[in-house]
């Protein structure tokens, strides 16, 4: 089985670059990186390890690139509208597309555009990791990629969790997709947009007394989501999300990366998919919607 | 009937100024502008025109003032504690206290440690003015100053409104004050938080389409809240704070200056206190309570 990394940052080129270490055929897709991955090969700083893949399987264009049979998209949710047109060079008639993104409802419009023999699947990072420079990769802390199927490719998916465990990964295969999503949502709802909004990391969020009580009232409302949309998630969940958040390094997530760095937030897939969700059940979850509003403003008066 | 100006900033300064300027006998309370004021006056730059009252009575305690029929507080509500002790030395058997201030439930605890025998009631200053500099006030837009009796004296309120209006200032007797704290708080609890968090103003929020619905949803709630309360506020009545508000200058409320210059923000009179009186009656103000929470951390985090 060979592999398509889509977007090779922090995300991508974190289990790309461990399946690569281990053996397995990876071709990376890069974007301003390309030329800094061809001379000196993708680089990742980890806490189990650094390592540098060089020579790297490096393209620009997946028109370059050879078909694959499993294809992660570590891109940002923002571009999956453009996501047919870029898969198609690399697609078999029965690849399976892991959609390694933030949110809800990613599967259902990507299913849509892909063609019917294609598996589609989702995968959640859990997972500490930035990119500190061109195609240099940090990883910080955690490490998980849990997956679920959305359309076929069952199999794939085995194989892949069975890869990145002799790559020396963690690799869950969840055998709900829907409720592994909402389950991620209790942590990224709260921090992500908190981190923004407040211009904090995780860490400050915790120590605050009413910061920290926000953040356990968000995650009950996101609870809440779940529970109308047909997913139950006992409040032991969120309870253990505020441990292991207490036990994590001081943490920028992924859109107040998004922020310091001037790209677009993920607000449509982290918020407004799941508040959609709650509301076709007639639930409203006015904390959440008060953080959609918030980041809305954020996003058009300080965003391009 | 001769007038005490407890605090003599963006408030104090104006309507004092205004009785001053009309001929009444009006003591000033100052804190650090006193060397200025007793050197160049107090300075009034008004939309209605500008004007100096030199030589001003100004004190820069309490112990040094006479005894006044009608004491203004206008000092923030931070400092209530201090009240009792500070008005001693200045209250008659039949003074009366108006709170001009922000929030809900002042009065009630101004009246629990003032005599008896002394008249408490509530005043709301519907007006765009700031402290430009010692002494020295800008009054931009409006001017309304509603009161309304708590305990007793009704007949000194009376006067106080024929004196302002022969000062060239709207003053409203409120038949209920509870109501006309409520109403006040349709206005002050959406945009006087909401300029602290995004980091804005009124006219940058009006604009942008998903903070305006933001604005309008938290009017919405402190309706509900008010209902709670026993006071019915209509949704018309929302409607026109939108309106009044797009009609004003560009505009950062109390809260917003109280941030700039590093001074503490009324979070409990302006949120924790009717929240507190919806939750009396079982009723929660979910997005509200996130504008607290958020406050409390801005406040803890950013201010002395």
């Amino acid at each position: 089985m060979n592999y398509a990394i889509i977007g090779t940052g922090a995300i991508g080129g974190f289990y790309g670059g461990m399946l690569a270490k281990s053996g397995k055929e990876v071709h990376f897709l890069f974007h301003s990186d390309y030329e800094q991955a061809l001379g000196n090969g993708l680089q990742v700083d980890s806490v189990s390890g650094d390592f540098c893949i060089r020579p790297v399987k490096a393209y620009k264009s997946t028109a370059d690139m050879p078909p694959c049979d499993l294809i992660l998209v570590c891109l940002k949710t923002i571009n999956n509208r453009l996501l047919a047109d870029m898969l198609r060079p690399i697609l078999k008639p029965d690849s399976t597309v892991v959609l390694v993104q933030n949110g809800l409802d990613i599967e259902r419009q990507a299913a849509e555009v892909l063609p019917a023999s294609v598996g589609v699947a989702g995968g959640m990072a859990f997972i500490c990791s930035n990119k500190i420079g061109p195609a240099h990769i940090r990883h910080l802390d955690y490490g998980r990629l849990t997956v679920g199927a959305y359309r076929g490719g069952s199999q794939a998916l085995e194989q892949l969790c069975s890869d990145l465990h002799a790559a020396g990964v963690e690799a869950l295969l969840a055998p709900d997709l829907h409720e592994a999503r909402w389950k991620k949502l209790v942590w990224n709802i709260p921090y992500n947009g908190m981190t923004v909004i407040l211009d904090s990391t995780t860490e400050q969020l915790m120590r605050q007394a009413d910061s920290r009580a926000l953040i356990y009232d968000i995650m009950l409302e996101v609870l809440r989501g779940a529970e109308a949309d047909g997913v139950h998630i006992p409040t032991a969940f969120a309870d253990e999300m505020m441990r292991s958040t207490d036990q994590m390094r001081p943490y920028k997530p992924s859109m107040r990366l998004d922020f310091d760095h001037h790209r677009p937030m993920e607000i449509e897939a982290i918020y407004s998919n799941p508040l959609a969700a709650a509301r076709s059940h007639g639930v409203d979850l006015p904390k959440i919607a008060v953080m959609e509003q918030q980041l809305k403003y954020i996003q058009q008066t300080y965003l391009p």
